[in-house]
């Protein structure tokens, strides 16, 4: 059992691991740390932390794993902030939707990436946020994607494996590019079409939802999406982002133009090989 | 009361119709007509209709209305099967998700767009389809747009009105063009995102699906819709479709200039707007 680890942001996915943890009885002691005491005394409240610390030396003193959960746009100051404190043995980890630029920014603060951070990637969520929402079942049959450079310590690399997988997850290991690529394709770029679409709707006629029927409902379902959340995932993913929507596009023209040439055969094939990939996926 | 009605092709809208119809007592018999006398015994097995006629003449003998419920590419065959036993006064009514097409078919099929040719859309439906699948509240509070010609009956209109809102629907009326216009924008463009997003994916890499979360599941539930109804969709709104598509793609692209011209503030107030907007409308 661990002996203490200290959660920077205890909201949804910062206070879901820390509750996991108790769950699971993973960790003698989880301090919580965070600029709102309000936030940590209902997490006190909630159980999900077993105390916090406002003063961030005391936090992390005698800490073996420290997990930042701020939103990214902090990221880089977070690192600042907790760098004095960190010790050789000291494990840091995240839970940012981007690697490449989080290991960046660890990299200009530290100087070099250093052997113990370890970067990760929870794929869950929850459409509401917050401490109150958090939930030790969150990542029950989740996959969480643990991004180490090459230098990283490999007794790191499974501590942090070794909780996720305690807490039900699915871990993997993959390169932070690999990464990055994924989940552009993945979860980036369907964001990316949800807003274009609300977008192109309002600059057409703000009445048109009114006509959208159940499945607009689902469809645009992320388009409800945390706007500055996913500013941040832009701007620290740009490269991949832009990437899949400009291949994407072409998929776009391909059926566009199917339309215009009248290929009925040939939109029967893609609307159903579509189909049967999703449903194929679905029952994985 | 209406004496009686002819459904041909009783699935999921021609079977809920008639449910409908049934349960708020609108109409003495419903008549089911279709090629498949399984699903026609199973229908009345269901109570959805009061029986059912093989014969096209005598199912349609002293019928007030008829409703073409069948797949949109067999319309035209319809329309040439009933042409010889519709009577002046019967008024012919749809389901169909385009209206321009359906017009130009009755018109071809009959010379002129009879005044009692009615064109209706009911914006409602399901995952499941056929005649099991029917449901006599499925329409409640959902739109219907009927789209009359210039030269339509108004009693006819107002018949064909009545009937949808007996059985709970909001009846708008619409011109044609305004309506597959409104249609490509809401329904049949989300669809063609949705199955280019599953196409997308596919060419790039199998497994990319495994690494999607809920919300992809949510926002690519639409691609798992019917490849021959949405093949037949494409091909009879061609040019608002590709208007659409066209269109989208402008806002997609601005998306990905704010990405590469790394302008956070402008992409947060896109995504916040799109959110404001959904939210909105989810709330009437």
């Amino acid at each position: 059992m661990m002996n203490k680890i200290c959660i920077i942001g205890v909201g949804l996915i910062g206070g879901s691991f820390a509750a996991g943890l108790k769950k699971s009885n993973q960790v003698e002691t989880i301090v919580g740390f965070g600029r709102n005491e309000s936030n940590l005394i209902k997490a006190r409240e909630l159980n999900v932390i077993d105390e916090y610390i406002l003063d961030i030396s005391k936090a992390l003193a005698d800490t073996d794993l420290v997990l930042i959960a701020t939103p990214v746009n902090s990221f880089k100051l977070v690192l600042e902030m907790i760098k004095p404190h960190v010790t050789e043995k000291m494990i840091v980890t995240d839970v940012g939707s981007t690697k490449t630029s989080v290991v960046d920014m660890a990299r200009q603060v530290f100087g070099v990436v250093p052997e113990n951070f370890i970067p990760a990637h929870p794929i869950a969520g929850k459409e509401q946020s917050g401490v109150e929402a958090a939930d030790a079942n969150l990542f029950n049959n989740k996959r969480v994607i643990i991004t180490p450079e090459v230098n990283a310590n490999t007794q790191s690399v499974a501590t942090v494996s070794g909780l996720w997988e305690a807490i039900g997850a699915k871990v993997e290991i993959m390169n932070t590019n690999k990464h990055d690529d994924l989940l552009a394709m993945t979860s980036h770029l369907p964001h990316m079409l949800a807003f274009g679409l609300m977008d192109y709707l309002i600059s057409n006629d703000s009445d048109a939802c009114d006509y959208a029927a159940g499945g607009f409902k689902d469809f645009s379902r992320i388009a409800s999406s945390d706007a500055v959340m996913w500013r941040d995932i832009c701007i620290n993913n740009p490269e991949q982002i832009v990437k899949h929507i400009e291949g994407y596009q072409k998929s776009l023209d391909n059926i566009a133009n199917l339309i215009k040439n009248n290929q009925p055969e040939a939109l029967e094939k893609l609307f159903s090989d579509a189909k049967s990939a999703r449903d194929g996926w679905l029952k994985d």
